[in-house]
């Protein structure tokens, strides 16, 4: 039997070529066989969002937000047998699936309530002025509007979060844009139920079933494709720096370039400032390891690095840490690929020059088991050897030991934009910390103080980006409101009449925030 | 004597290697001779820049305001000198000129206000939930700030609009990036007593010199060092299609790629609707040929090619302004370059399959003189050859004639895209507009009725965008309240103690209108 594994505008399709996903823990693939996607199922998909994306983007506002409501309930509705495939496909445990589905679910419906809001539309509206000297001014309208058809690549590591449903196709249909996604073939199964129960609500809410597709398949060439497709408008992805580049690059290169958000990589620096490492080395590392090894370190917002001015302090903590690492049991990696590249990943760290261990977790039993490790390297061998400062996927990290608050200055100096930069500081770490904020503020996206930078909230005032190569465009952010942003555009109509204005337009936009006259009104 | 056409960090530099204007209505260069800048100064004032960044974003807000108050201060200081120069630099009569340092001033005052209102800083404040379970909330507060030093190239048909205080300055500096610009080597005098302005500006309002550089030159060499300049964060222009993409494909392979704002092309088409057209051929014939001819036709938003289906009121229509445009003298390009590239593609544009002459202006005299011209074409053809849709930057255009509303439809289809789309409706045409409404919003930023494509609006609700290739960023406009977006990212801090927040985030962010737990609050 072949399970249909994708779907064009609503309809399963069935090919002759078929893949299987594989269960990590197992270490063996498993039923049943999907069929693969190719280059003609693109073009359908495309040509389908294209279609479609006139009456996505003319619907009701309010049609989109129940449209990302009724997804929430279906996906609840596959029940168990959503996690049950999960597991199997990712190797990932219950509580966190559980959690994951949760965090998608209610990521659909704050989109829900972020279109409804309707501040993203960002109506402007400045009155006619037919007196005006020496010419009278027009009436001039703006809204944002959606970009058209949007290719978005799920990711391995949240197999529901950042994938089928996640926030790229949530925030992506928020701003009335028709998705066409390329389904990890990691995990096609779970895949393939969510794109089931997002087609399923777009027939329910009345939409055109081109608002939606989901291709799937193993090869790289099938996301090229998407990218090159002439009516996709923008790309969302999540993945590896080298991932996120080609499409980068594909993208630039087309007759018509067109705007990629790629999440790509990113080392998570935290520093311990001298006052907190004082008083709660001990709690320090503890927190620290905590974070380092939840779901085995394959999560963007790993801690990858730690900075401290060297001392008993950073001493007690290294030790302290290295004694929790060393307990962490070994842990299954979400593909036999990602395995063989953590392992590639610490290979290259521990023969880079200077870096020494300080503890590893048990030992892995099989290809996709992985062990957890921590390093130290001084900060002059840091500073000296850019490799060291790449990310390695994976439940590894490296503590920088700095001579002095100058040595620490220069080991930050050197780092590329980041996710997150993480501050661990008591009260008398004040002057230090607020003489680095200029220099953190321009490596991160989200800087935070005496927490952990896993666990992203799903918020208004939430910024999951950063300067390159964190992201592909430093301007944006894959998670909260603000993502509805990057699939926008700002259009302005001049002294239109208010039948060929968008409804939101016409009258004196009642009903949403705008700014009129370049005075901002209440709803 | 050498006049000092550039300026680093406020310093005046004089170099062995000179350059000199011409004067485009007499044909010869004048005096005096400027100093070229080199890869050294281009260095030297990125290090300016990037060394003044920090101290230019903590400014208060209240410094941004005043800076770009006392530049337009310090323009009007200038005098009636500086209208000279302008004439003798650009051809361009004076009460053009005049009026364009008007807008000029008026822009830079209008961005002092976008400032001082706020809203662009987006703050967003989610407050802490200790007790949610099954994990708190933490505390996220989150602002847009500035995206570092900012590279602005002076355009050469808008001397003072969009040159070295123009758009993308005033809306660089309003976001608290430092600008280096790339004066337009055609109005060295103008750009060196413009540059000299917002230096003095720069150092009356206390702010570090390295805010702003003048570096100036004939080279296309002197550009690509600045985009490639590693402490160069965004690139904005307003220039040619080939300036444009030549730029973008520079900072796409740098180490750190980065947004380049480029408004490039757009032949700005006009549709005659048929009600419209039966009512008044010969106004609309009389409106368009005066757009067309303005500053000789050197103008961003030039309507270059008008649709209508084919007819007695087209047939008024394109006699009235066959009539008018004979009528038009000769006029004087901004520069011997541009009045030769408009000769190849009038020439261009002649040789194409099916173009037919309407009318032709008074004959030109001399190389920096050019004619205006009308053509027609049938929308067959037209569709058939890319060539006769490519913008020719001047005062020529092309009538393409339809045979029914179908051929018109399929007309636009082709079209690339476009800073404005004109609509001339009478009521009657209403049902024929709605039809094409949504093929013509994804063609343009600005869609209007019933006026002509040129005056852009200064104003809250202007998008002087478009998609590709209008602009290589079909997400920004360069005019307006919005164009301070482009140099905006967002930064969210989490958990952050006050004493580390910027000041607009401490405290419940009071002052400034915020989005609070996702409800909007008034400043």
């Amino acid at each position: 039997m072949t399970l249909e594994a994708f779907l064009i505008a609503g309809e399963p399709v069935t090919t002759s070529e078929t893949f299987k996903a594989v269960d990590p823990s197992l270490g063996h693939t498993i039923d049943p066989p999907f069929a693969v996607s190719d280059e003609s199922h693109v073009e359908r998909a495309c040509i389908a969002a294209a279609a479609a994306f006139e009456a996505f983007a003319e619907a009701p506002i309010e049609t989109r937000a129940r449209l990302l409501e009724t997804i929430a309930d279906e996906i609840e509705g596959i029940g168990d047998a959503l996690i049950v495939r999960a597991m199997a496909e990712t190797g990932l445990p219950r509580p966190r699936l559980e959690g994951e589905r949760g965090r998608t679910t209610g990521q659909l419906r704050m989109f829900a309530a972020v279109v409804r809001e309707g501040g993203w539309q960002d109506i402007r509206i400045d009155s006619a002025l037919p007196d005006r000297q020496p010419l009278p001014r027009p009436d001039l309208r703006m809204i944002k509007r959606p970009l058209g058809p949007v290719a978005v690549f799920g990711a391995s590591n949240f197999p529901l979060a950042f994938s089928v449903a996640g926030g790229d196709t949530a925030s992506a249909l928020a701003a009335g844009c028709p998705v066409v996604i390329k389904g990890h073939p990691a995990h096609p199964g779970l895949s393939a139920m969510v794109g089931g129960a997002i087609a399923k609500a777009v027939a329910a809410v009345g939409l055109p079933a081109g608002v939606f597709s989901l291709l799937a398949g193993p090869s790289n060439a099938l996301g090229s494709a998407l990218v090159l497709d002439p009516r996709i408008a923008a790309v969302g992805f999540t993945g590896s720096r080298q991932g996120g580049l080609a499409l980068v690059e594909l993208a630039a290169r087309r007759p018509v370039p067109i705007p990629v958000y790629a999440e790509m990589s990113s080392v998570n620096p935290v520093i311990l400032f001298p006052a907190a490492l004082a008083a709660r080395a001990e709690a320090l590392a503890a927190g620290y390891v905590g974070s380092l090894t939840f779901s085995a370190g394959q999560l963007c917002t790993n801690p990858g690095l730690v900075f401290a001015v060297d001392g008993p302090g950073l001493a007690r903590f290294s030790e302290s840490a290295a004694n929790a690492l060393a307990a962490a049991g070994p842990a299954t990696m979400l593909t036999p690929g990602i395995a063989k590249a953590f392992r590639t990943g610490v290979a290259k760290l521990t023969g880079s020059s200077g870096v020494t261990e300080l503890a590893r977790g048990a030992a892995p039993a099989g290809e996709c088991q992985s062990q957890a490790s921590l390093f130290t390297i001084s900060a002059p061998d840091f500073i000296a050897q850019a490799e060291v400062r790449e990310e390695v996927f994976g439940h590894t990290s490296l503590v920088v030991r700095c001579a002095d608050q100058a040595e620490l200055c220069a080991a930050l100096a050197v780092l590329e934009g980041q996710l997150t930069v993480t501050l661990q500081i008591d009260p008398d770490d004040g002057p230090a910390a607020r003489a680095l904020m200029p220099l953190l503020v321009q490596k991160a996206g989200r800087l935070l103080a005496n927490g952990w930078p896993t666990g992203v909230e799903v918020a208004p005032a939430m910024v999951h980006g950063g300067p390159f190569p964190a992201t592909s465009d430093g301007r944006s952010t894959s998670v909260g409101w603000l993502a509805i942003d990057r699939f926008l555009r700002p259009v302005c109509y001049q002294n239109m009449p208010a039948a060929l204005l968008p409804p939101a337009l016409a009258g004196d936009g009642a009903g949403s925030w705008r700014l009129v006259d370049g005075h901002r009104v209440a709803a």
